[in-house]
């Protein structure tokens, strides 16, 4: 027998995979108990609503980038915002190459929450999206970036970052750690101080 | 009495609105008559179907692209692949900001088009990076650029530029040209000689 746990995980999983595949609004609650191999019925045993299987994905995806980001920062030297940074990068690509489909769902599909969940995750976005945006002003303050605008700065390494989502496989060109280590290097060198 | 190509396009510009904010898969040809307060039959006087509309939102995004690109490298200095990367990423930015909504149905709803028309589309993506990857091989090759990996920078730098359809506003905090200015910069220096 399944533990319940164990079954509720699968239908984030499989639940991850069809929505990144063909998106929210077109899968179905039929669709995920399919790929499950049980009936629709079996499925709301589980879950209440299609939303609510969206939502756990995106609060687990959520969870995992702020606890990656705050092991990065505890380990990073905390005084230098250049090794800050790159361990946020770093931190950020390591969760999305763990889990693409995941990573995809809570990039691109978080708007189909409901609006109270989708205005808490939108808090938790800014609020990891200001570590960035931190990081990237205090180098700036202490000489180590040039950034007129470190808000669009952060943004602009986000996007970058998030973009691995969509187009990642895991038996691909690059593994993960060199995907890992370019982005850093890219990141780093896009808020240098030198110009070519 | 409208001509047809004024309705056609208003069925694009309507559709693209619908498409950015709930996704292709969740809009319906009823969803876009209603929109232009027409009925779904007269809709179909002008369309074929729902995939049509999509497949004229992405081909018209994928020439504007195309040509911004034609335009921006007959303007550079061939000799110069750092001026050369400017005037594409500049180019770009302005394509997307100029309609982002239809830009971010080309970047996010394309894999809905069907299995030939989805093919005719990444050969000309693919074709449309390339500009960017050779761009930046170039450099490399002149000493203007240090990039190990050109394929791989050119992903960051447009998934990075690919961001701005998801968030610019044209009442938002900074003008497009402003955006434009600075994702020049930072594209620039993610590619440049000098880290730190």
């Amino acid at each position: 027998m399944i533990e319940p746990g164990t079954r509720r995980r699968e239908i984030d999983e499989v639940a991850s995979e069809l929505f990144h595949a063909n998106g929210y609004a077109a899968t179905s609650v039929r669709d995920i108990a399919r790929a499950l191999d049980i009936q629709g019925a079996s499925l709301y045993a589980h879950v209440a609503s299609k939303e609510d299987v969206l939502w756990s994905i995106v609060d687990h995806a959520a969870t995992a980038f702020e606890h990656a980001a705050d092991a990065a920062t505890t380990e990073a030297d905390a005084a230098d915002p250049v090794d800050g940074l790159a361990a946020l990068v770093e931190a950020h690509v390591e969760v999305i190459t763990a889990d693409p489909e995941r990573s995809s769902v809570f990039v691109t599909e978080w708007r189909h929450l409901s609006p109270d969940r989708r205005a808490a995750i939108a808090r938790r976005r800014d609020a990891y999206e200001a570590r960035f945006r931190e990081t990237i002003a205090d180098g700036v303050a202490v000489g180590a970036f040039r950034a007129t605008d470190p808000a669009l700065a952060a943004t602009f390494v986000l996007t970058a970052l998030n973009g691995i989502a969509t187009w990642y496989r895991p038996d691909g060109r690059l593994s993960a750690d060199r995907i890992a280590d370019h982005y850093v290097d890219l990141a780093l060198r896009s808020l240098s101080e030198d110009h070519r």
